[in-house]
């Protein structure tokens, strides 16, 4: 019968989340809550995921009214909606095989969004232009990751692919790196820096995987996961030279490019500066570029939707990649239609153009507060420092514990920070995200922690962590 | 650079689906027919594919207005919007992490939805008990499929894992299998007693497959697709004792259970069968059971909702199977909404009640009258003779073609019943599925047709077909 001896040996070989199992407690203290159990506090706050309604940020309603329209047509007649809201979902409607949302779409996406979402790229690359065949949607990037693995990653034996993987990175990631039996190839961050990425250390990363796996993928996130941090074009263009160089599939993570909140941080795409560099790379370097509904303003995770946009794929493999996809059947059509509206937002002139852009806006200013707040109150308290953080939904605040503390969690067979991190949901219900789950350099502790919620949350939040933090941290003294 | 030589070579084998070709073609076809280019039709009719909105079926209302609410909670104050329908949408916010559609669920589902969908087999199984801890929520059924392969078939090289998988059975499945690095052990139908399962060509099929592979998996399709035979109690109790003997994982596919329209059929569940054969079979035959929100009455393909039970499976195996799960990410939330209205239908006395009910009816009956008729038209056909299906929403009819169209089709490369059906699209305008994509007995030739669609398309779509049908066999006698 079936046991642990006859599973996968990729998946035989994988432990628990540990992050998974603060996220159960978290819900646990939170059913205990609600029984009446006395606790120190009266609710959960839980930064722990990038999941910004999940602490109660508010949905853009252009995006909610123009689905629901497109699910019961009967509200493209009722006055209670938006002009535009129902002349969008009409068309959207007229667009969609059977004209229903209950019907599949083409396994690749729906054409209008496929197109849309071309022309969003052209747009946001200053003309470098992109073509709705190289788009595939997916339920999510996380599903155009784990398909792009499966495209390019060959799952015959020894010598298996390795993947330049940063360091730290976010978990599901290096999840689907051990799922698929591919070799993670770390290149730590600078965290000094603000957490740059250097030529030189992809370099030794690259030399020292070579005899134990054949390196093949480059994967980069920008702007940074946890990081926060926005590469330069003259980073990119160097990261660009690298896998020219080295042959290496250029795999871009560039979700977070609607969160750029640094004074002098500018988001540039990885296909707009390969264009740039001309023929010689731009005809040659293999790349794929994902980007999502579920983060920045939208924060639609629940409705899956994500797409890829390949560049430079050979055409011998073009076919191949449309067909594993095809075997995938489409993304939800609900999460493609919050894709195009993420690609077609309102223009000035539209009903609804007034109150979108203030909706999007008061979320960007929340997020802007929101990071310069936590940096400043996490950087005064004792043992802990804070990059300031360009982009993203996130700050990951270094922490610098007594010796005693790594002692104890040694005792306890955990990380340090992840001790912490349950110390403070217990006492605190505050659930954070501990560094141990993103990879960090030997010896150092991080945290990371959503702030994109509501700014009345965070201030309770900081307060909770505050306190918790200088009696944990007078523990140990 | 990544090429033919370093993709996966699973991926790398499997050539392009001919059926996708047609749909593909299809899909041109309209878009000629909107730019004036003249045809000897007007629109095309497509029933390649399970998705009954495609062709003009309505969704059924209480479901979308619920979803709709759910996204839009500004809606549970209207008044344009049954009473019923807002207490259910208040109700599922309340549930949902961040009382939004927007947040993730757990990866394995909403824990209410998985308390409903357990609660709906208890009662479909006349009290077998279901657990919500062994229900896990997927995108679809072909995900929960998916996901069940990765989980049961070591990826480490020979002998490969083979799967007993009934002939004819629908392509993305086969397709899943060559994607997974499979072996398909295939066990035919016996077509002329209406596609019944025999136990003896499984014990054949076993027997044949023993040192080219290894079988662990037996995949059963019931109902029946493309075949619409349902199986008896005795005979699926006979297939449980032959996975006992045999020591096989049973995977049984039953999206189509809401789908019985036989006189003297009825869809009895694997699992309520291996519970009523007691503890030797009850505690140890490890199973799964998938459904969907796709098939049936609801057609919700777009919405992208199914979920897998697991019966048996080993405690070593259970946080491997979660932990998988969980790198998946959760299925779309609108389609676990979706799923929870097909396990909690309004009730006797709700607002909704009629209306849902006369909805459903209706669909029902459409389906009954139009598979009577489809058997009808396309058993008068010469060279047609078609099994009436017990349930499922596909007519599977054989054609007998004259020797000259088997030279034809050779000397084209393709088999006859794809010759057929191109030339059906063409010179008709409609879209069927041929049975070469299914797989059938050497010689044999099929189409599979949906006939789950508003019954003016089904005559408009048999008078096209009757006239091709008859020029066609014309031509080759």
């Amino acid at each position: 019968m079936f046991g642990l001896g006859t599973i996968d040996p990729n998946v035989r070989a994988i432990g628990g989340s540990q992050e998974h199992d603060l996220h159960r407690r978290a819900g646990q203290i939170r059913a205990e809550l609600q029984q009446g159990v006395s606790k120190p506090f009266s609710d959960v706050i839980d930064v722990s995921s990038g999941d910004s309604h999940l602490t109660g940020m508010m949905p853009v309603t252009f995006v909610r009214q123009v689905i629901a329209a497109c699910l019961c047509p009967a509200l493209i007649h009722s006055d209670d909606l938006p002009v535009d809201v129902r002349r969008r979902a009409q068309d959207l409607l007229a667009q969609l095989d059977g004209e229903s949302m209950g019907s599949y779409t083409d396994s690749c996406g729906a054409p209008n969004v496929q197109r849309s979402v071309a022309e969003f790229i052209t747009r946001r690359d200053g003309g470098v232009p992109a073509s709705p065949q190289n788009i595939f949607i997916c339920g999510g990037s996380q599903r155009a990751l784990a398909l792009l693995l499966e495209i390019l990653i060959p799952n015959d034996g020894p010598p298996y692919t390795g993947v330049l993987t940063p360091v730290p990175t976010y978990k599901t990631f290096t999840m689907l790196l051990e799922e698929t039996g591919t070799v993670m190839v770390p290149y730590q961050l600078c965290e000094e820096q603000g957490w740059v990425l250097q030529i030189d250390e992809l370099r030794r990363a690259l030399r020292d995987s070579r005899g134990h796996c054949s390196p093949k993928v480059l994967y980069v996130i920008n702007p940074g996961n946890p990081t926060g941090h926005v590469q330069t074009m003259k980073s990119i263009a160097e990261v660009i030279q690298f896998a020219a160089e080295e042959e290496l599939f250029l795999l871009a993570d560039e979700v977070y490019q609607d969160t750029v909140h640094g004074d002098n941080s500018e988001f540039i795409s990885y296909k707009r500066v390969l264009f740039e560099m001309g023929g010689e790379f731009s005809e040659t370097v293999q790349m794929a570029s994902v980007h999502s509904a579920s983060k920045g303003y939208m924060g639609e995770c629940g409705l899956r939707a994500g797409y890829v946009e390949l560049v430079n794929i050979d055409h011998t493999v073009m076919p191949f990649a449309e067909w594993l996809i095809g075997t995938k059947i489409c993304a939800p059509v609900p999460g493609q239609v919050a894709l195009d509206i993420m690609a077609r937002p309102p223009q000035p002139g539209d009903a609804s153009y007034v109150q979108y852009t203030q909706e999007v806006q008061a979320i960007q200013e929340t997020l802007v507060h929101n990071v310069r707040r936590a940096q400043e109150v996490l950087n005064s308290l004792p043992g802990m420092s804070c990059q300031l953080p360009e982009a993203g939904i996130f700050v990951f605040p270094r922490l610098q514990f007594h010796p005693q503390v790594a002692e104890h969690a040694k005792k306890a067979g955990v990380d340090a920070d992840l001790l912490y991190s349950r110390r403070l949901l217990e006492d605190s219900g505050v659930c954070v995200s501990p560094g141990c789950e993103y990879g960090q350099r030997d010896g150092t502790h991080h945290l990371r922690l959503c702030v994109l919620i509501p700014t009345n949350t965070l201030d309770e939040m900081l307060t909770r962590l505050t306190r918790f933090h200088l009696r944990f941290m007078a523990e140990f003294f």
